[in-house]
């Protein structure tokens, strides 16, 4: 990780306890922890906004000059807040994958997507309670799922729109080919209470570095090809081709016919885009701030950032270990009990204490910010809490 | 996984839409999920009461019978419910991991470990904070801490007793031998507002299935007996020797000399203990109940428990998968996305459909438990929803 722009911070800090054991402490200097953050317990979360900003303005530039709209998965942050930078920034509505998620975002669009199959009563029925003004549309890929939210949209007198999912290789959800995409997009059509919008898919499969992803993505565009002439044949042309991911998200307009991009994690990032050439290191805007809590085995950094703030998740792409520290290239997170990170320093220069701070950068931040009950958003110096509102289920 | 006491449940389910499409299905017998559960939304966390207290029964008979006190870590269920069942049970005091899990616990027991060194302002400001009636002890590895910790209990005007923490392989945290544990002893019988409690250590290093543990755990007791040696000849006998893991828990009687056992996964269990020979499936005591929500890739069902409810964390034991499937010993959680759970078929006669609900074993209870707001206790065929009050920072 490069220095960030959150600079170094020389951080000479006096204990105002009234103690006899009172003295000060010169603490090493610790790359990125800036000072408006010292006070604050640890381990948090914190987002850089700015970088949040410049991450949506991004995405938003490159569809536009693709004629794409974007779409965003608000999975990754589950904030009323960044949701709004999305749309100010000029996301076209939101995308979800939970009723909880769904109820929490109509409050700043009232065009929501849930890109995940809306199967089961209880789903069906808070999904049908959400605000009239809302406009729906749901991804499926069963007659069970649609026959069942047909009836749901028809007992609630509200229309549902539909994507037919389709599968482009990921072997997830999706129709696995023209023939069910058409069958299913004709059931749509005979539901009253349902409008067909198109197809979605999600190509989550492919997560090569971005530069080896031709022959992946070409797979994937000849699959969605054979689905959008089938429908075309049928007189069932998709109004909307729903797509993106963030590893493919730069590519996005090699899909063909998309329309739109769903991608999520490009609003923050994170380790695992750092090393699949999506991003460089300072688009990552989310960090776990944390505290050094032991150093008693030789060799080693134990901080308070584990498996219940980082998330125990392998790098997708290869690597070894669970976050990268900002401001140490040489480190990472080497292993993680749920509440310890422990930091291997052999080719470091780091001399660790017991109280420093770091920031690290999660492999997977979709999962780390569903760990957290609010996020320190720190802007122009100061930091403030952000709730995490649509985190959970209820 | 054999069935559960939960038994069969053949799910003949009337479809009260009155939509044209409406139709009754006869469910796909599905094992182990009991009829009181039907109506939940899903994903959702779900506990068999009844194990729950079988299990703290099982830990309390054992302590018992080698003269050993239970103090469980909470950081398994974060719930003051199973915390209740724990101490009536015959739990002597609960072991916590932050300060969340120690204010809320406050409320059921006046004694609270920290096992987690006190490092940072803000963590010993909120510690400090506890109601005074709770006598609060803490472990911890370094001067650092100590110091800081003295201070500010001095300065709060209340006495705290200290566990030096002991390193007995496992790496994390924790002094490297009998002089270093014998230095700090001596500098918190120094600090007034500070007493000397005994040592503690975590045997977490100890995995092995438990036939195999005789070689780690003789290293273990080794370390541990040249630590109390030490501490003896230097007239700083620990009053409390504490250890215990899930892992290693019916061989705490083997580490010499200790007197308390803080191990809290068993009140639970998971896949991981099942297949470490820890326990029988049947003391699994906490599941995730699922939907199926697509059948559409041939020889796979996708259930909606993924890593935000499973937690994706690697088998700590040798085996592959994310959870065992309640009644389908032949399946397990093969892959997990964020919100989807993918099984794959091969090698077993069940045919998932769409809708069709199974509950699932977490390799990991605890990291799992964190992920949600709230669990449904069940017992006597009844579900009632329980608060996971320590979850989360703040």
């Amino acid at each position: 990780m490069n220095p960030t722009p959150f600079g170094t911070n020389t951080n000479t800090e006096t204990n105002t306890d009234t103690d006899s054991r009172t003295k000060t402490r010169t603490h090493t200097p610790s790359a990125a922890v800036p000072d408006a953050l010292r006070d604050f317990e640890t381990p948090v979360a914190v987002l850089d906004v700015a970088r949040v900003r410049a991450n949506a303005r991004r995405v938003v530039a490159y569809c536009a000059g693709h004629g794409l709209r974007w779409r965003p998965h608000v999975k990754t942050h589950k904030s009323l807040r960044v949701a709004r930078i999305q749309l100010e920034a000029g996301a076209a509505g939101l995308t979800v994958a939970t009723p909880r998620e769904a109820e929490i975002m109509a409050e700043v669009t009232s065009d929501l997507l849930l890109a995940y199959p809306p199967v089961g009563e209880a789903r069906l029925r808070r999904l049908m309670a959400l605000p009239a003004a809302v406009s729906l549309t749901v991804a499926l890929d069963s007659e069970r799922a649609l026959d069942d939210l047909a009836a749901s949209a028809e007992a609630a007198g509200r229309r549902v729109g539909v994507f037919v999912e389709v599968d482009l290789g990921m072997h997830r959800v999706g129709v696995q080919g023209p023939d069910e995409a058409v069958a299913l997009a004709r059931r749509v059509r005979a539901a009253d209470s349902l409008d067909f919008r198109g197809i979605l898919f999600y190509p989550g499969h492919i997560r090569l570095p971005v530069e080896e992803q031709d022959a992946d993505l070409a797979a994937a565009a000849s699959r969605l090809d054979a689905v959008r002439e089938a429908l075309e044949r049928a007189d069932l042309e998709p109004p909307v081709v729903s797509g993106g991911s963030t590893p493919t998200i730069w590519r996005s307009h090699d899909f063909p016919g998309i329309t739109e991009v769903r991608s999520g994690t490009c609003i923050f990032n994170d380790r695992d885009m750092v090393s699949l050439g999506v991003c460089k290191e300072d688009a990552c805007a989310y960090t776990i701030l944390a505290t050094v809590v032991s150093t008693a085995v030789p060799g080693q950094a134990v901080i308070d950032a584990g498996s219940k703030a980082l998330a125990k998740e392998e790098l997708r792409s290869a690597g070894a270990g669970y976050g990268a520290l900002l401001g140490h290239p040489e480190l990472h997170v080497a292993a993680l009990s749920e509440e310890h990170g422990i930091i291997r320093l052999a080719g470091s220069d780091w001399k660790p204490r017991v109280g420093d701070r770091v920031r690290v950068v999660p492999n997977h931040v979709c999962v780390s910010v569903n760990l957290q009950d609010r996020i320190l958003a720190f802007e122009n110096g100061a930091a403030e809490a952000w709730p995490v509102e649509a985190r959970g289920r209820f």
